[in-house]
């Protein structure tokens, strides 16, 4: 992979989850939710190289660590030049912020733009084995709808 | 039937549930879900063959085999002068898309535009035995409103 | 009562629930939800005369029967030069459809423009005598709230 | 035409231009715009006495007379069991109140619903024979265009 | 207090309860939902005599009475030039309410406008003490949030 | 090419310019605006066939014909299977009405669903040889933008 | 009239316009636009008591003179319990200030909320006798239409 | 620190704690909620000082204290010049506000505008150690999604 | 430059005019307007390499030649790792159609999301050198603003 | 004034025009439009010390220079704790990148949140002396409305 840009600042051009940084929790023993949304999300298509776009939601609870902003920012940039279906670019974000943090519970939603008339919004989540999160896991998966965990249109600029 | 077009893609002008085509689910064991939205799907009244138009919405719970999104798309384009009523098409696309992909879960809904000042929004659902995803179907089907399940226009573009 | 109108469609101008007409579900053994949107229900003040007007709601679980959209557009027409109030006009459309489809179950909203600077939203429900629709029936009530299971606007046209 | 209600208002069930009512302009020398909206229009379709609706926008510039509101809203009233084209309509309309107020200009505007996917809106527009007025009436009938001189959805309840 | 107006209205210009009327409930067994959406409330701040403005939402299950329209529109009108804070308004319309009408539940939400960049939403509720009512309300206290329980903008005018 | 349908209405399933009716304007000597708005157009890309879909919006003004409505909705229909590009089929709707109605003045645009992501908007128009109808022509055109001379969609149902 | 309120602020509560307070412009040589919204306007109707509301825009250029924004606050409170009509309370704030301050320009539009289906949007302007602000008032009238003057409703808060 | 401003309220320009001030809850017996939305939240990053904006909205049940609204806007604003992370000030109002009032439940919720392409959304609650309140919390924990538990952009101003 | 993909699409992954390829329009004697909108459009700050997104409007009146839209798809994709400025990304563009095309007119409007919380909106345009091209030149530029020309939101999808 | 933050940010905690930076416009012979929004502004009422905030658009057309959008953000937070009237703002604005960039036209609007119930927005311009960009000022004055020069709210994020 190369790289642009400044002193500060390295984004890759690869598929990067190694840029990822945690730190530690303060309060890992009180049960809070941070959301981060990122509404520039880019892909590519693995069959037409085509980019593909979306917003992409990560809703999660922490345990002991959690995901630096900046860190998150340079990893979905790390996915510009990627190529992937769109539910397998969400299950991967998922999959690679659950190895980092091992939240009590994270999901992850993708809300991408229509190709040929079609638009497809996959989810994911993830517990860790405990009960009470395994049935947030439960309960928010049977309760899932398009847009139900994501945030309104309105409320962002 | 006839067919238009270039050589790599077959639009066929009668219902072909044939051109729907499966995949094998990565990730069998872990649950997510699929949202397909198809902003432009088109048929004809049976009774005086005007035509009809509905935004389709596909949620499911995919189990050991997911349907490929251009022939989903080459599916749901079949119907554009094939004469049924909203709810037929609707349970039809369920139970086509349940015969082909044996999903956890599926539910679809019709938001279908109105004729003479009544609009009208079907929704059909299937799961397969097992316990969990029968009580998502139920706890589904008894909490249902329209619009519920189904993504806010704002998201859309 | 008398009749305005061309050879095929009889408007009655007066309330007529004879007008409704049923047809055989051809899937009674499997639950689906049909949601009827009339955006132009218009009724008159019992008090003053003064026209009132109305989005109306119906969402239904079918058994045997269903309901025919063109003779339910006719029996909401017959409403034109009724006076009733805006809680009794839902109520008796209410009832008419759970007398003449049996459903298992059934809900009509009414959401009337104001008058005087009050808006007045009526809800009425209806389930057969199966535990799991009079469950149905109770949790929906319980749960109600303005809007919750009607249509977003933005996606009506 | 036979007549509903109580004591004090009369609605008619007939076209009925005569209920319009008229009072002096306090101000006839100082040009002012006012905005009439009638949220609530219906008349019934004269080719198959389908009832339609739409909303009413009004502007005028009053010269020696305006056109008392109540009075306003009887005579819209009384196009409910009238039949006649969106057109016509709102050509009478405007006619009635140039007849009416003679106004230094005046427009008028239907927003009608749609029937079969296809939605009407016509505009109709009149002035006096000043020279003032008259370039008034050319040029916002150049410059017209679907919802131009009509109020946004939003600020209307 | 004194009154202005007509011969048929009153409009007090205090606080009036009295103002508010029943009548007999037609079907006391069948529970129903009704809502009024009143747009235009104002009351005084009590400590800075500032004028305060809210949309009020009443959210009711009649038992043996219900509220007149037009007595509640003069009863929420007598909080014009009196002074309370938001708070409190909320709770007197919810027990003035419950005094009059005995009702299996009730709820009273204000929305009002915001001071100095702070907008309050007070949320107030009754049931009868059968089991069903309080669980009702125990329910919808528990999930209550800002908006849940009132109409979208959208659909008001 | 072949018809679908009841006895009343012959939907013609290939492009027919044939099917467009005119009847005489009451009142060619004043000047009115009436547009048409179709939310349900959709026609086949020439390259690929795969359907496109489109809201048109044709504004003009009569001289002595006018289009009938129902003629217009079957016409538009006939581009169901019709291939195209979408500037093609908005220029043949502006002159086809224009050959039918000899209008003052026709404009007629598109407003296309997105195709990988690009969405294509053309504006096609037309006036007699008067000095007045040029000059509007040109000026519209002279002030053209996207959604300029269309409807809101919140005024659209 | 009597007043309520802490010792800072006096609210009148009859019609005062000698409340109002100006003070000096700073750059009365150039020319700039000031807008003032007050959304939280209320009268009473002369005929029937009944309160009336309405959003006021007051878009003006100052010449030697600005209102002092919290004297306006008191005047337009002033209203509150004077009874007055749409267009007669529009025309008199437009005077009021005109009068106060002598601006270059100035014009006054309420958006009063409905009464038995009916809005009414009242609209008044002044301008000195310069011929620049003249031509501005002139042209500003001609180009008038509802809402056009007036803030998006997306943009108050 | 140092204060600005006029004789009656003190501004502080760090982050003030001690400013909040609490009164008694006339009603600790009958359970209700009260909202605050402050739309006019800023504080500063604590790496790069740069200004952070968001909304804050403070879902709360009293016990025996309530917040005194006035001062919990001089909290709010003392955090203009306090560098503190987006998930810590929520956290901190949290904290604040449960040892002020001990409330049976309170929730608060930052809705901040994105850096970066990236927005963050942090949620924190408490509540005291009865089963009810501890069970309400973990319920809304439970059930949490951005938006879900904060007012609609539209029912703002 | 090296490129991604299928036989059939080269996705150039460096800036690249020379793709943009021209055809013959069929009316180059009757003007015409076509937008293009490009929802999707990404480049990289040429200072830190950090991605930035827009939506890009293309409005142009054809001459002699017409851009093809799968090849202006193409161009776009090329800025997807080339670094320019929001202003240079629009001027760029604007130059490279005008000199493919030389139409009568064009104008490029870019919409920038945020950085820092300041967002960037870019607007040229270019005419031939007769009389009315750079008349519509100039009153297009003369009364530009942001979203002027542009589409509104609610029409996208 | 002191300075918080990083190395190689100094965020001014005072008003400081001497932040601004002006760089060569490359094009100063062609006229384009450049937009800054700035939707995170916020001072300090002169009266009150009270916060206030408000979005700042700044719309301009470039001479020789343009000015560089880091430092402009800067400009922008040094008004974070100084005190100056709404209008003043604005103005200062206005005369601070006048004088920085001399441009041939600049306008600066200011979307400032409401105080008790009125919300405030100024607007000022300048022009440099030549004749067509004094008439661009004098038009866009002469046609200015609350909103009008700035961006919808739906497409800012
Ligand atoms: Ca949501
Ligand atoms: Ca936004
Ligand atoms: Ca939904
Ligand atoms: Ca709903
Ligand atoms: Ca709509
Ligand atoms: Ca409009
Ligand atoms: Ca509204
Ligand atoms: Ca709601
Ligand atoms: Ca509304
Ligand atoms: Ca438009
Ligand atoms: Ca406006
Ligand atoms: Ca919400
Ligand atoms: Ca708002
Ligand atoms: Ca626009
Ligand atoms: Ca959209
Ligand atoms: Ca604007």
């Amino acid at each position: 992979s190369f790289t642009l840009g400044e002193a500060e600042t390295k984004y890759s051009m690869t598929y990067s989850p190694e840029v990822l940084e945690a730190f530690d929790n303060k309060n890992p023993n009180s049960d809070a939710w941070t959301t981060f949304l990122c509404t520039e999300f880019t892909s590519l298509c693995p069959k037409t190289s085509q980019p593909d776009f979306a917003r992409i939601y990560i809703n999660y609870i922490a345990d002991k660590k959690m995901v630096e902003s900046k860190s998150l920012k340079l990893y979905l940039f790390s996915f510009r030049n990627h190529g992937d279906f769109h539910e397998d670019c969400i299950q991967k974000i998922c999959d690679d912020l659950a190895k980092l943090m091992k939240p009590k519970y994270i999901e992850v939603i993708g809300e991408f733009t229509p190709r040929g008339g079609i638009a497809i919004y996959p989810y994911s989540s993830y517990s860790n084995s405990k009960a009470l999160y395994k049935s947030i896991k439960a309960k928010r998966f049977a309760e899932y709808s398009p847009g139900k965990y994501t945030m309104d249109m309105s409320k962002i600029y």
